[in-house]
């Protein structure tokens, strides 16, 4: 029957009063490892060929040779609960109820593996995120920032588990009745949404698993779509290299300004009301960045690397509108004659300048940098400086910097003339130049739609489709859990559109970006970042698109590799093939 | 040389030695009142055509016929200061520091003429606009929801005039040194943004003048889009009609739910948490509802009502999170024993629920009525039983319910079929039926993508330009003037996109809507609400993307009449003309 159908089968039969009834059969369920090594030893009998097993593993089931799993042979288990499977993998370690915490009993080594539990988390939680092995939150979904954060780290995340209640001030964590204090054992399972007391064994990721290893190496060949990786720091792009990547299609610049040597300088940035001010705070910030730019640039070689410049909204660097709302309050009633009130009074009254009604629609991007051209002169500047140093050192650069939320040409005009003099400065002063390009996301319905205007003045474009999805169907990726349950329930979305790219309405506006970009510059490279870059039928939807390459995280690439080389395929043979 | 110009002429010249020199013509700059009259009279003088003379009066300057304006001849006025003239026309009357008070003295009889004075002013300030002349802010820009607003409502605004220190507590309003109480007088001229001392004299509109009346005779038979107006309540559907309104094309029903005597029932069904409690809420606001809607349809008689289901996100009806916090940290602070704590502390649990990062993108709209279809189910009876009961008094009824919001067909068909239902139900109730349309606005730019589908379910679009704006853009309205500022001094928008359309942006998009939702139902009717429609260029674009009809502000109406009336002339002669 497996020669018959050409796969490993999960056969059904009977036997009643001495008779062998065969009820059915079909191909059989398995995990990724099985999955590939089906494929091969297909492939080694004769039964099918290497193009046939290209489509006989499903890309996501690749993410299984990327993160660790828990072992639970023959062991009894408590599971307390299970919430959201979040970001897969597994995480055993020892519990921590703030990001300052995990950050301190990391640096003092008191705890080998830290679980990090929160309510929910926020950016200023990044540095506690990192020195943790898993997250758990009681509130936020699919898309909420503990999840999209681990995924794009690889680290294993239960969210929203509404049975744990979080209490941050006691330091507890309730589930139906048990109690959890700080320094307890918790295991999640990030790939059932798991949560399960105490300290289970766990089996490394295996990227150098021989089988995976000969699987891709009839993969990569097929496809056309390179694949690049989102990551920001070096040990990241070191991962990502090592598990594939053909350079990096997304650096966050904003990362690097949460770490806590470098979030005051910021601060005092932000809060200076005049140019001379923010220059001096500026000026701080210039060589810790250059440093961050150093250090990737060693680590990727002569891999194309892609810096975005600062993005996100000044105020997510502030202490929070409504808490300082509240200390003040809590000090008139209490110490009314405390120095700390003047002070937080004013930082407030800062705050509330910079307060927006929709974050997302504010002051942020290239906003920022054309409200501020400082702030885009010092980027550039740390960026060539750095390429400048690293090049001197025998490193072979290719930059790629790209300007976030460009919407017209005279925004893309602005921004790539401060860079490009910024560069003419920093290679006349050095004596020596690098290989770069001036290019912008296109993240805003209006870009694509005068993509052939932006293409004048831009060398590539690259398709952030997170807030593409967001500006076109006017729906928040932090909000939408408050109707995307109803919206599943009633049939109106199959799936979660910031899980997999809407082909019909997004879509047909990254198409329209490729094509008007490249009437106008026949050359533009044309790639994709974000959490689409790692989804199979995403990545397809690029390939189909004309796309050159599409970024994922680090834990993406065997899946986005995978389903390039199918894409390339299905178009070879005109029709789409199922592994059903 | 008013005969070779065919104009009303603004001529320079000199005499020196004796010698006369003519040293430049230009047509001469006059008001919105003289633009009338010179038409009228070159027309009667046989020096122009009327079509001509439709040209020889801006669009904009109609609006002085339908506002009050300041007299002032011969007397010494102080101008304290200048903020924006963010909605034009003049108000005189007494201070006051909050919309409650303002109900307050209106209610008492107290003062004759009120000028509300806030920082800036917030939905829940709309009963307390309602009953003044005018406002004025000393934060916000010509977008802020005062402007906006007071536009609205032909009421004149001075914003952001930034010298002015509104201090609420105090009731206090400090402006350069000098300080007005609570009941001083003061004026403002929304115009030009001046604020003035004391009590100046006011000339009322004019809408019945009888140059006007002439004009518009020559100017409307040349239109082909039909003009509509936004009002929501039946003085001012009242009012439009008045001003030449053939329909209405936007009323918003959220305005009815601000009324001090319904935003408890309002709450109620917001804090419910089930359906039963919702519909036992939303039950005590379906009576009112459904007089608001009788009031509107006996105003407005045979012409069409576009009625637009509930729009904004469920927290704007809720007290403020910030307030909240503050408000239980002083009680716990102070009296922690105090009983209000824990319905406090209930109310906030509920609004952190509610609570958005981006409310313009979260649960609002239609989403409101997937996620609650018993809301939709109340607004649509209200609707249905209102217009039945108008007709059976002889009304003669052609009703077009909106969805807002509409992204996917999915969302039309789920939100249609209810409103259908609803209908048949009613009807068979009554035995009685009315002419009713479901449509839905545009405002989102997967709604124009995908317009070809929708329009399956839906009967007539009305493109919302000011969401349609801010989602192409990704600029939310409200934020825009953090950076606004710094992209018109560095030439990068060459006017604020709200006020005028950007039509190769936005204006593609609503091309698109129009081509491809007359594809699927050629009879398609497609009409626009919001700012633009009263906007000059942004009609003439309406007319030549081939729109039915445009809906603004009724102030704005006779600016719309002749702009359209222009677009129409242009396309005949083939070229724009100018008054150049």
């Amino acid at each position: 029957m497996e020669k018959h159908y050409r796969d490993m089968q999960d056969f059904e039969f009977t036997i009643q009063d001495g008779k062998l009834y065969m009820l059915q059969t079909r191909n059989g369920k398995r995990t990724g490892l099985a999955a590939v090594r089906v494929a091969i030893d297909m492939v080694n009998e004769g039964l099918i060929t290497k193009e046939e097993a290209i489509f006989r593993v499903e890309p996501n089931q690749l993410y299984d040779f990327l993160v660790p799993r828990l072992v639970e042979k023959g062991e009894k288990i408590e599971v307390l609960t299970s919430g959201l499977p979040a970001s897969p993998g597994a995480a055993v370690g020892q519990i921590v109820f703030s990001a300052e915490e995990a950050v301190k009993v990391h640096t003092k080594g008191a705890y080998e593996h830290i679980v990090l539990v929160r309510g929910e988390t926020t950016p200023e939680d990044i540095a506690g995120m990192e020195v943790a092995d898993g997250i758990l939150t009681s509130r936020g979904g699919m898309t909420s920032h503990a999840a999209v954060v681990t995924r794009g780290m690889g680290k294993c995340c239960v969210a929203g588990a509404g049975d744990c209640v979080v209490d941050e001030a006691k330091k507890e964590l309730r589930v139906k009745g048990k109690i959890f204090k700080q320094g307890d054992y918790i295991s999640l399972d990030g790939t059932t949404g798991r949560v399960i007391a105490g300290q289970l064994k766990t089996l490394d990721a295996q990227p150098d698993d021989p089988d995976l290893v000969k699987f891709m190496s009839w993969v990569d060949p097929v496809r056309r779509l390179q694949v690049r990786a989102n990551a920001d720091i070096p040990r990241d792009a070191k991962k990502a290299v090592a598990f594939g990547a053909q350079g990096i299609g997304l650096c966050r610049t904003e990362h690097m300004f949460f770490a806590e040597d470098r979030i005051e300088h910021m601060r005092t940035m932000i809060l200076a009301d005049n140019e001379k001010d923010r220059r001096a705070a500026l000026k701080k910030l210039l060589p810790m960045q250059r440093s961050d730019f150093a250090g990737l640039f060693k680590a990727m070689g002569p891999l194309p690397v892609t810096i975005r410049l600062l993005d996100p909204p000044l105020h997510e660097f502030l202490p929070k509108r409504e808490e300082l709302l509240v200390e003040i309050q809590h000090l008139e009633d209490t110490k009314p004659r405390s120095p700390r009130l003047k002070s937080l009074r004013t930082l407030l009254a800062r705050v509330e300048e910079l307060h927006e009604q929709n974050p997302m629609l504010g002051l942020r991007g290239c906003r920022l940098g054309i409200t501020f051209p400082e702030i885009t002169e010092m980027q550039a500047r740390a960026i060539f400086e750095a390429a400048v140093q690293v090049k001197s050192k025998g490193g072979d650069l290719h930059l790629e910097i790209m300007v976030p939320l460009i919407g017209s040409i005279e925004e893309m005009r602005n921004q790539a003339a401060i860079i490009r003099q910024v560069a003419e400065e920093v290679f006349a002063q050095k004596g020596s130049k690098v290989d770069y390009k001036v290019g912008n996301m296109i993240e805003l319905p209006r870009a694509a739609l005068v993509a052939d205007e932006i293409a004048q003045e831009s060398e590539f474009f690259s398709c952030g489709t997170n807030d593409l999805t967001q500006t076109t169907f006017g729906i928040s990726r932090d909000d939408i859990n408050n109707f995307l349950p109803a919206y599943l329930k009633a049939g109106i979305f199959k799936q979660d559109p910031f899980a997999t790219l809407d082909q019909r309405g997004v879509g047909e506006l990254v198409k329209t970006a490729v094509e008007r970009g490249r009437k106008t510059r026949p050359t533009l490279k044309v790639g994709i970042c974000g959490e689409h870059g790692g989804d199979p039928e995403s990545v397809k939807f690029c390939h189909r698109a004309g796309l050159d390459y599409v970024s994922c995280s680090p834990f993406r690439l065997l899946t986005a590799r995978l389903a390039a080389a199918q894409a390339a395929l299905e178009e070879k043979t005109g029709a789409a093939h199922t592994n059903k």
